[in-house]
């Protein structure tokens, strides 16, 4: 098994990424293609003690910024890191892709350098959330800011199978993103997806509405990328606002502090829960290979479990398996087949 | 001051909305006309000791439910206590109507029975949410599933109006709810918004990206219905899944049950920051007479707070500023004028 990674996505490259690249090595005995500048990886890693173990280096002489449009990984910038690691995995250099970099840029490169699994429609960026009561699968969150029915059907279809191979959910539930639970509530694209949804074998069991979401009532949630997008920042966004409050009593007084030891275990056992890192990235569901996104801040630690997630999704055959499953409708042919 | 209010609308009517009226006569010393079920409103009374002093009645023979079709206000249920409470504000029998019944009807009544101000496209559902450094108005919170830019324009223009008049906000900044702050980000409906509200005469501060909005950046966060309603519904389901799991950490054992004494007081006074119950309701800007939704399971005290926000409203000559200052665009009229 050998991942492809990009050394120089995200805000801590590649100190962090060749931190959890080195960790992959050891946890996972896996072999890694590393893809950037040569004399830097080799400088970062001599300085900071890391091995090289099991790690091939490819030469990439540019990086892609988060500021650059998307669109420059297959222009000016193609031969950027992420877009030559991508070419790589296209070329079957190794068996997945990992990036902390640019989502839109991933996803553009995925699009056109890894291409789409036959019959899908368009790509979706997958996030495991920690809900509070079991984790679930949102997709898309924020990869087609604009779909149609057929788009939601497919992420549906590709969620379901994301969890029950990669997090071993049985018959998972897939609930449409909704601001009400009646058949009838949302735009025209809610309603007509509904009825795809229904009518589909998955596991459906209607709508979800946005106040339930955090409780995990379902194992996969459907909704188009602006939704989605609108849906995981509101959920990180109040969730940082408020533990910042609650921190803010506890550090109020030497009483509050001194209140804080006897819950300190609770409230770790609880940000263990909530936390992203444990699940990895995002993956790219729909591509012919697996990418993940590995969040932009990710530490090493984090990005460790992106390539363990990007293992995986190798070992468990998730794009056979999506190949094989998605349905395929009459204009459902992408324009790289 | 004559405030009409709908005694059966929400899950605790009439009791609670008895105790919330009696508390604002004397809170406020205005008065009140009750409109429902004469003999229902006198028995309630009479047996939960609520006095009717400064308080009318008009008689209403029938209750709209929150699982009525909203066009039913204007059809079947046209004889409902919410029905006859609009067309009483409508004619003049008072100066504003509160109601804790169904959204949606509310919003029918509203726009068919009140009406709508001149050049004002569509009426708004507007939320003051607690954030955690300011309070901040959500416009819309799902009224409008649909839009287009110059709503949203208006719903910015009628948001600033509220937060400056109610609220005492001095120039207040108002903010486009979009994925990212980038002048380009969204779907066109933000593009083309984002256009017309910079070149507005409001203290527009560009997008706000959704993680960013618990925060309270702005003073007003524009938005159409559905992105709105899904900002509004996440707020409150992570808020009240965390605030959950934060609870049970605490009743974990004797020792952080004794914690909690440290930090009782801090807690309170969050709960209390974050409580929308203090302002009231949801007021329906837009529409030729002011009209509060109050929660629908609310109490008495945050009946009696969306009542002191209708008296606030009518107090502050909402209507006449909104009249005034609004954006109409040619095609802007609407067909009750």
């Amino acid at each position: 098994m050998k991942i492809i990674v990009d050394a120089f996505g995200g805000d801590n490259a590649p100190l962090e990424i060749l931190k959890g690249s080195e960790w992959a090595v050891k946890e996972l005995g896996i072999d890694i293609l590393l893809v950037g500048d040569t004399e830097k990886i080799k400088s970062c890693s001599s300085e900071n003690g890391i091995s090289l173990d099991r790690m091939e280096i490819k030469q990439a002489d540019d990086i892609i910024a988060v500021e650059d449009e998307p669109k420059e990984i297959l222009r000016h910038k193609s031969e950027s890191s992420m877009a030559i690691a991508l070419k790589a995995l296209s070329s079957g250099e190794g068996d997945a892709m990992v990036s902390a970099g640019s989502t839109g840029a991933l996803l553009m490169g995925g699009t056109f350098l890894v291409k789409r699994i036959k019959g899908v429609r368009r790509p979706a960026i997958a996030s495991v959330i920690p809900g509070t009561s079991n984790p679930f699968l949102l997709a898309d969150c924020g990869a087609n800011v604009e779909c149609h029915p057929q788009m939601l059907l497919q992420f549906g279809e590709m969620g379901s199978i994301y969890m029950k191979n990669i997090l071993g959910v049985q018959n998972p539930r897939i609930g449409l993103a909704n601001i009400g639970v009646e058949e009838t509530k949302g735009t025209d694209l809610q309603i007509s997806s509904y009825e795809l949804l229904k009518e589909s074998s998955l596991n459906f069991t209607g709508n979800i509405e946005m106040r339930d979401i955090a409780s995990g009532l379902c194992d996969v949630v459907v909704a188009d990328g602006w939704t989605g997008n609108t849906i995981l920042k509101m959920y990180e966004g109040v969730a940082s606002a408020l533990l910042h409050e609650i921190k803010a009593i506890f550090m109020k007084n030497a009483v509050s502090k001194l209140s804080y030891l006897g819950i300190k275990g609770g409230m770790s056992d609880f940000k263990k829960k909530m936390d992203y890192k444990e699940y990895g990235g995002a993956p790219l569901i729909g591509l012919r290979k697996n990418v993940i996104k590995a969040h932009g801040s990710c530490d090493a630690r984090a990005f460790k479990n992106a390539i363990r997630q990007a293992v995986q999704c190798v070992n468990e055959d998730l794009v056979a398996d999506i190949e094989k499953n998605i349905t395929v409708t009459k204009n459902g042919e992408n324009e790289n087949d």
